[in-house]
């Protein structure tokens, strides 16, 4: 296999995961990235908004878009922080609390689907690998990675 | 292991690679979507737009978005079908084949990144299931997954 199809695999799976969870919840108008900040929500309430972002990887200010979103939808409020004033803790509404089984549901849903066929020991093994590869992709020093690759020469 | 976090890795994986590729390509203005693009398209040279768009299983839309801007930038050209007049073969300008090694040698060098520590047998396994996950993803019916999940009587 080539590594053209290693990274074509994860971008089907990726796209078609949004694509999945875009159509579940477009008549509540919740989008993808929304969905997935209330799935780690419902395990961590009360992490802060800065917490949550190093924990999914997600850029700042996306989250800080995304949170401020679901905020004004009514799925959760920010609470100033009393260990750190300048941090905001998050906690669900009843709103966002109404939606845990059925978002939780969804990803289940959508895991269960896509590993059909494949035993729970495989499957255990296949994601503890990925959740390798995960952990290296989250600390990747991308100049380094880069640095040695770029052909700054190139004549275009 | 429980299913938010099989997600969350999946997540993680795909912004990472995005970031990366995004970062090596800055300078040259050449965004993930056009990278993957290319990418797949110098071993596919004269696929059409709707058949690349149905490999890459990317919205058409979206497809046809990124075509246009490859091909403002210099990267490849449109030719009509011999075959069918309404559809237009892709094919690479010296541009777009000037920067194919490094394209490819940076899916390549990430590959090996994230997959560092994990033997050749497998990482093969491994992305054996990826692929038949991929492929199940592909095929997905959402409708039909999503109507047993959805409950429209929640009172929000």
């Amino acid at each position: 296999m080539n590594i053209r199809n290693y990274t074509r695999f994860f971008g089907i799976l990726n796209r078609q995961f949004q694509t999945y969870i875009n159509s579940a919840f477009k008549d509540i108008g919740l989008g993808y990235s929304e969905c997935i900040f209330l799935a780690n929500l419902y395990e961590n309430e009360g992490i802060n908004q800065e917490e949550l972002s190093s924990f999914l990887i997600i850029d700042k200010a996306i989250t800080a878009k995304t949170i401020k979103s679901l905020e004004t939808k009514g799925f959760l409020i920010r609470t100033i922080s009393k260990k750190d004033r300048r941090a905001k803790n998050l906690y669900l509404t009843d709103k966002g609390l109404n939606y845990k089984e059925q978002i939780l549901n969804l990803l289940e849903k959508w895991i269960e689907y896509i590993s059909d066929g494949i035993d729970k020991d495989t499957l255990d093994f296949v994601f503890k690998q990925i959740q390798i590869m995960a952990e290296k992709a989250g600390n990747a020093d991308y100049d380094k990675l880069i640095e040695s690759n770029i052909n700054h020469e190139i004549d275009i």
